[in-house]
């Protein structure tokens, strides 16, 4: 059955950017750290980790915040390769790219968004990709199956925390897998609803 | 040689306690639940990284909050069983207990405390066993060899973070091994001084 995930590198204090994300520095000082297990550092392990998950999803959730640092450096053709949804205040029409992608932006929040992307990604998944503050919204209203942390061994002291502010009051993980690599240790958590 | 490690349990997002700790609630609410791979959730495998890094420790030192909390938890004969120094201010007479605890309160700064636990050792590493901040300081310090982190797979939201407010300029983590059982993930990080 087609489930629910969010992704995410995260350095071991807990950070998915570097100091000073913006336009023009969208994963913050350094922050390019967190994927070099995808690129530079990258083993075969590495890649087929990425691959499977990469191939398992029909479509991407994204915040507005993360399409803005993201848009310039994404590009045309875009990496994703299949429909984003972008969970936006601002009403704009679909943006079609090249290679597969489309923009969508979903103004009624994030259910409408995912019941959206669920349609689209048919019977393969839906990757919640970021930024922290999405993936911390999808994982309090219960809507997650599951996450995927990609654990680096990197302190930053500084950006966005995964889970700064978060209340996890009736949210469990259990450890489903752990593969670990030179680069990054690659988690998978069930999420599970608490009885309360 | 002997060297001097950092040794915690860590949530994933990065508490070493939870919420309230105070005198009667060491660990904080809930946060015995990180120490749940050393007792209720112990495998094999946890007993083996436990006692190999237990049979190699020669002295301990700890913070004077830890110990505040810890005292009367820890009884007499305390767990430690070796030579405990607490970095503290308040100067007090040295406490042997059974068992081969002796409680020694160093008041001249972490160098010093690090020098006694380095002589008591002999042969054998010094642990520094927290609490974060203590942990914080010998790192930022450069006095650290290696950090122990047992990652579990629980979300705190509040209590005492491991690097909070920690700048990790110059710090650079090598990671040395990764042990996965399902209560915890066993790293341990080589502490390398980046050159700058």
């Amino acid at each position: 059955m087609s489930k629910v995930y969010a992704e995410q590198s995260m350095s071991l204090d807990g950070f998915t950017t570097g100091p000073n994300v913006r336009v023009g520095n969208g994963m913050g000082d350094d922050g390019d750290r967190l994927h070099d297990w995808r690129f530079d550092a990258k083993t075969e392990t590495d890649a087929k980790v990425f691959d499977e998950f990469r191939a398992s999803t029909g479509a991407v959730i994204i915040g507005k915040r993360m399409f803005d640092v993201g848009f310039e450096p994404w590009g045309d053709p875009p990496p994703f390769r299949m429909p984003v949804f972008i969970v936006t205040h601002e009403k704009r029409e679909p943006l079609p790219m090249q290679g597969g992608t489309t923009y969508t932006f979903v103004t009624d929040g994030i259910e409408a968004a995912l019941e959206l992307a669920r349609a689209a990604a048919g019977d393969n998944n839906v990757g919640i990709w970021g930024g922290a503050n999405i993936i911390r919204q999808y994982l309090k209203a219960g809507l997650l199956d599951e996450m995927q942390i990609h654990l680096i061994p990197i302190l930053f002291g500084d950006g966005i925390q995964l889970f700064e502010g978060l209340d996890p009051e009736g949210i469990e993980l259990r450890k489903v897998s752990s593969i670990d690599t030179p680069g990054a240790t690659h988690f998978r958590f069930e999420v599970v609803k608490r009885r309360t």
